[in-house]
């Protein structure tokens, strides 16, 4: 019995060795992770311990592990995965909802925070995004759409409120491009200009009002 | 090559699988799961490949083996272990922006839908909480206050929401016991008041108002 719990023991240290390296950055995400003997050897540990850490890990959606090829990062953390699994089975209003309570928080703080860097990545969010709707380019048009309230969320200065809003965005993609298609930029257009003036302004109150817009606005298309 | 293709996706086959039955309550969190022989029965899996899924399943937060007794439940989503890790990194000022944006949604919502049992729970926990502080009941103080809390949360009716906010809250108990002390407790008390009172009356904008004013307070406090 003593020689199980050891190695239960032994394989959770593993797999937490390397989730460290994984959330630290210092293993990246879309790389190969090193081959098993390096592992091995660095950890001191058999070929059996170091497979179930990793599969453990794989089984977080931190790592992928492609047949005849090896093993990859695929997220920065196992808050991601986790969360997009939960987004994924949650309606689109309770969804709309949580975004809401982030976006109105984050555009508040981001009039408070912004620095001339963050405006002029918000700035080239709404041309690009601007750009696409000229082209009728719908891919383009959600993309930049996505990418103009994440630089919002990133100059709010709050690194847990970043991390959840980009979580729940990726989770729900799919629903932002079909209420934001590109029918209904026009009036998207507005507000969002009118959040990236009050940011530019510094203008609390009036970036949480612009959010509000827009959130009332995506609440009529659900 | 191909055996351990198949034995890779078989372990995370079982775990999907034990992972769905947690999550949908079917094994509830603080039961001991069915013994090892019966599971590999219904799963058709050899002990190896269980433990294995298992093991993941323990990594994840889900499970805990408890040496000589047998794998109980410990979390009902890997969700909520994985937001705790998250949270226990982060700091307090991050940690309160991110409780403001869920509380005040919550509250605005709480206002528009709560029931006449959602306002039992909330009173019960301001009458429990008040309780202890009469009694100089530290713990008993925070429990309470924590519980009203989420009893407001549960009244907005998005399960998103309340599963984000519990797990948050869940990760700051300390925090929340250090700046919500007895010492503090008067002004906390007559927000409390008002925020049960605005919910009451169905009076959502004076809700938000009461959580703006409790929140800054804590801010204070930090």
């Amino acid at each position: 019995m003593l020689q199980k719990t050891n190695r239960l023991t032994l394989v959770e240290q593993v797999a937490h060795q390397l989730e460290a390296l994984i959330e630290s950055g210092n293993w990246e995400v879309g790389k190969r992770i090193p081959p098993e003997p390096e592992l091995m050897e660095q950890l001191a540990v058999s070929r059996n311990t170091l497979r179930e850490a990793i599969r453990a890990l794989t089984h977080a959606g931190l790592l992928t592990t492609r047949q005849g090829d090896g093993t990859y990062v695929s997220a920065s953390s196992a808050l991601g995965p986790m969360l997009q699994k939960r987004i994924s089975r949650t309606d689109a209003l309770e969804t709309l909802e949580v975004r809401q309570a982030l976006e109105r928080e984050a555009a508040y703080l981001a009039a408070q925070r912004r620095s001339e860097q963050d405006l002029l990545d918000m700035r080239r969010c709404l041309e690009e995004r601007q750009a696409a709707i000229h082209d009728r380019n719908d891919e383009g048009y959600a993309y930049w759409d996505v990418r103009f309230h994440m630089a919002v969320v990133a100059a709010a200065g709050n690194r847990l409120l970043q991390d959840l809003y980009s979580h729940i965005t990726e989770g729900m993609r799919a629903a932002v491009l079909e209420v934001y298609g590109l029918n209904n930029s026009d009036y998207f257009e507005h507000t969002h200009e009118l959040l990236y003036q009050a940011i530019a302004d510094q203008h609390a109150e009036k970036a949480v009002e612009a959010v509000q817009l827009y959130i009332n606005e995506s609440k009529k298309h659900l």
